[in-house]
């Protein structure tokens, strides 16, 4: 795992991986939006990860990582210390392929997500309530007993894995144009291979990376030219938060192919949610309403052009969407 | 049309139209939800036509009756009164077919409501605000001008295009054995057709209607012997709100065909939305909300069983959501 990691490799990846992938994924409906398309004057394509098994498209990257290992280094353990949409990624691919999965946890995680990955059969670890230590925890107890670890972000296959999805968005345009993709952006991974794939065989499109105001890590490491630590708020993007891990390969990917950023504010993502809702009917978490939220905020640039959306999932509590819709 | 349609024919009736239906609209998943598995104890299997097109199995009943009209007489005009899913289904089903469609809405009706009939080219009457008068109205018009009415439930094709969303279940079960199916109930279309297939072929499974607590107009007429009015409430179940038009022939069906009846309150309703929200992820509107809660109220007499539910829909309000999820 190296910085030297080139896109190239990364998209040619995603393509090697999306045949397997999909013999155990869904392939995502990628549809336009009506209503968007009306209010933005344009052509407003979805590519809908939130209705992807696990309701994110985390279960793409963890399935990619899993298909690395051999059946006996499943069996030993893979262990990783994510509650959200990883976890159920991770669990996904074990229920999947087989195997053994550890995931530290804080203790007060919500009873409803510890559910969920026990449903899949993982082993939980709730350790402390500082979700900052997990991860090392989490990575230590794994080196310590030669199990192995499964980044959320920064790894090459989670990168490529995420990056089937552009390869599926290829195969539905089915040679239509495309003007612009919006992307949210947390520690990179997705962004890192969307971008990388369609880079490669459609270099004219533009790639939009999407941060929350108040929680913009890779945007603000962009602005830097070295990753930054940003002093973070909560946002509804939940599935976004969190700093950009030091030496990250997910930092030079981003800096070299995303065109531009935009930063949301929490009132934006919260409004493109109860659109959403609204028109749609359908249910999507914070981080996936900051894309659309992105695309609104862009509408001038974006008049008339096409433009996809990735709808990255579906994961919010009742509690958190009772708060976004007040 | 005559109170002696025999359940037989309706049921004949779905399985000649299920393949027609099907060039046109969604296969709707039929899927284990495994915390509701887990927390009744039982195999629940969920019709979820929450992701049909239009978002709701309305949009069934109004393509087959469209299907029975010749071009000529769609061209004319069909003529209806919903503001809501019927009124989508219509629309949906003139956009596939060709035709014009005319909706008498109340002048309140919600700007996103209003919105999406629109999109679907409809043409739109705003007469008042008394939702109650605006069926004769639209009736009289039609009879008037010589033109389709289209009503919601009262109606042999709309109950059996209704009804193939119950030879889905029986494909898609595939031999596998089930013993109870849960169906919300308004005006008494959608399960009319599903108990109708559902006996034909297995004579033993229990079907259950589910109403509001507050607006059971359908379940009071049946305990009554004829139909009744019922002194209504609001409920959120907003999708199978009304009176039982005189008449109907959903009556007798219901009467033969509904082994039992489950009345649920405002709050299990509520509960059993945001559990759906917390544990799959999926938005649903109130009345596919009651038959999650309805199932829940029986969970006693369903322990060990394979239980099929018919999340009938997911067109609600981000308003009505928010007020749901308090």
């Amino acid at each position: 795992m190296t910085e030297s990691l080139s896109w190239q490799e990364v998209a040619a990846r995603s393509e090697r991986l999306a045949p397997r992938l999909r013999a155990h994924l869904l392939l995502t409906p990628f549809v336009r939006f009506d209503a968007f398309s009306d209010e933005l004057g344009a052509e407003v394509l979805v590519k809908c990860e939130h209705l992807q098994r696990t309701g994110s498209f985390k279960a793409r990257g963890a399935l990619a990582k899993l298909l690395t290992l051999t059946d006996a280094e499943r069996q030993a353990g893979v262990v990783t210390a994510s509650t959200g949409n990883h976890g159920l990624g991770v669990g996904n691919a074990l229920a999947t392929l087989g195997g053994r999965g550890i995931v530290y946890l804080p203790e007060n995680a919500s009873p409803s997500k510890v559910a969920a990955l026990r449903r899949f059969g993982l082993e939980l670890r709730a350790e402390g309530n500082d979700s900052g230590v997990l991860e090392p925890k989490a990575r230590a107890f794994a080196a310590e007993h030669g199990l192995t670890y499964v980044p959320p972000y920064n790894d090459p296959d989670v990168i490529a894995g995420q990056g089937t999805l552009a390869v599926e968005i290829l195969e539905q345009l089915a040679g239509a144009p495309l003007d612009a993709v919006m992307v949210a952006v947390g520690g990179g991974g997705l962004i890192s291979g969307v971008a990388a794939v369609l880079k490669k065989h459609r270099p004219g499109i533009k790639v939009y990376g999407a941060a929350p105001l108040r929680d913009d890590a890779m945007a603000a490491s962009v602005r830097a030219g070295k990753i930054v630590l940003v002093d973070a708020g909560d946002t509804l993007s939940d599935g976004t938060a969190g700093s950009v891990e030091p030496g990250s390969i997910t930092f030079p990917l981003c800096r070299d192919l995303v065109d531009d950023w935009i930063l949301v504010d929490e009132d934006a993502i919260a409004d493109a949610l109860r659109t959403v809702i609204d028109t749609e009917h359908q249910l999507i978490e914070g981080s996936a309403a900051l894309a659309f939220a992105a695309a609104r905020a862009r509408r001038t640039e974006l008049r008339g052009q096409r433009v996809a959306i990735v709808s990255c999932g579906a994961n919010i509590s009742s509690a958190s969407l009772a708060a976004a819709l007040h």
